[in-house]
């Protein structure tokens, strides 16, 4: 059976591939192989991902709202956009769970011109700075060009002492950030230069996927028990991870929602940050 | 009186830079008198700049060929497109004027990855890179990305020897040439860190502007006297400048024109070429 993927590549359906990634949901196996038996009942030559990963969303969300939403992370990523802001207040948050100190949106001077930083983060009396390339299509990728001129941002910047978060801090490293894809030719520069990515795959362990699955780090956008404009009202109340939801009805309320529905939704955080 | 500029920005209809342009065109100061005369009768409140051009370009067209292709520069430049694959050609031309041995399009392998050089130009035993931006959209410009990413791209390749135009180059100074302008952050940056930068308008003398007035460096895509599909068959046949049209009608027997076309072309070409 052949489908079509998102770059519009045609492969073969892969059982295993959708096994592994309905299994990650935190859903039982026993939930998994009925959704599967389902979906390949309703498979037909040349379907796309998009529609089998939409079906298996809905059987999901029928079983458990929290399993929908940790399938959900990818488009909840997405959903962060469509301008890059958000992406860049979730990059400094995961940072921060790791036990940095961040600020977003900064304006430094470097030797030759200022340059905006999207996020710096320091710990250990060590100050990086992160560049956010956020993509609203989903088979945008960020190519050699990325590194190559953040790394002349990175060298403009690391022979001054800035006001960060102390009078003189000085940036020693660099990360690129990005919610899709890094070209090889992208990934090769910056580990030849020093420079540090994080995507959507990249690096093997600890990128975007895993991040989400060991540290519960997931987006308020993954949620399905919120309408998009509920999702954007709450990230205009700077409230980025579900987690920070976690007992704190508050921000809830203030988006106006019954308490019906604040329960709805409190129970599906719940069940999606059980690594708390 | 109030005329819309390219950019959007409203300003005062300033007869003399119109004037200035006529006169740049080659025309003598009675036509362009009459010209101004004529647009200053049909101009309204609110008129756009490409209106007014264009009465211009038409006038001037009545009078002679050569004066409107002549003022005809920046979207003959424009012409060149869409894709960058012409201007490059073009740019590696203006540099062949100068004495340089050129070549377009070749990869090189630097220190962390390889890349794709737009034109490498030889003198005096010094090898530079020139990266070429085309755009398409006449208020496109270049930000200070593009000297960010290339300067990266030199600094991997500069400690490298390459077969370029002998077995032992290495590349010691660095271009960025444009068909619009550059961004004051990216002329900064370029400034400071060696780059040499050419644009429409940039630097102040020996631009892509004068230099077509000195050099007679038009591109075949001024002329008048051809259409976009002959002017396309032309650049096909790497003629690139209408100076290489010159006292050699091939090229235009080729592309298929009569005997009379082609001695309207001549015309125009050579009195667009009297620097020659």
């Amino acid at each position: 059976m052949k489908i079509v993927k998102h770059s519009g590549d045609i492969v073969d359906f892969n059982p295993e591939k959708l096994k592994k990634s309905l299994m990650k949901s935190g859903a039982s196996p026993a939930v998994v192989e009925g959704i599967l038996r389902i979906i390949r009942k309703e498979l037909y030559e040349g379907i796309s991902t998009k529609k089998i990963y939409k079906k298996a969303f809905g059987l999901l969300k029928k079983e458990a709202n929290s399993h929908a939403a940790r399938y959900n992370l990818r488009a909840g990523l997405q959903a962060l956009g469509p301008a890059g802001f958000f992406f860049e207040k979730y990059i400094a948050r995961l940072f921060t769970a790791e036990g940095y100190l961040t600020v977003t949106n900064l304006i430094l001077q470097g030797k030759c011109v200022s340059h905006e930083i999207d996020v710096l983060a320091k710990k250990d009396n060590a100050v990086m700075m992160i560049e956010c390339k956020f993509h609203s299509r989903r088979d945008a990728v960020s190519d050699v060009k990325v590194p190559l001129y953040v790394f002349s941002r990175f060298n403009d910047l690391k022979d001054k002492q800035h006001v960060i978060f102390s009078l003189k801090d000085t940036v020693s490293k660099c990360w690129i950030a990005t919610n899709n894809r890094f070209t090889s030719d992208a990934i090769d520069f910056s580990k030849c230069s020093g420079m540090s990515l994080l995507s959507w795959d990249y690096p093997k362990n600890n990128n975007l996927k895993t991040k989400n699955d060991i540290d519960c780090l997931y987006p308020v956008t993954c949620l399905t028990t919120l309408s998009l404009a509920e999702k954007d009202k709450l990230l205009v109340l700077d409230i980025l991870l579900a987690k920070e939801l976690v007992n704190n009805s508050d921000p809830l309320e203030k988006i106006g929602l019954s308490s019906n529905r604040i329960k709805n939704v409190l129970k599906e955080v719940t069940e999606l940050c059980r690594c708390d």
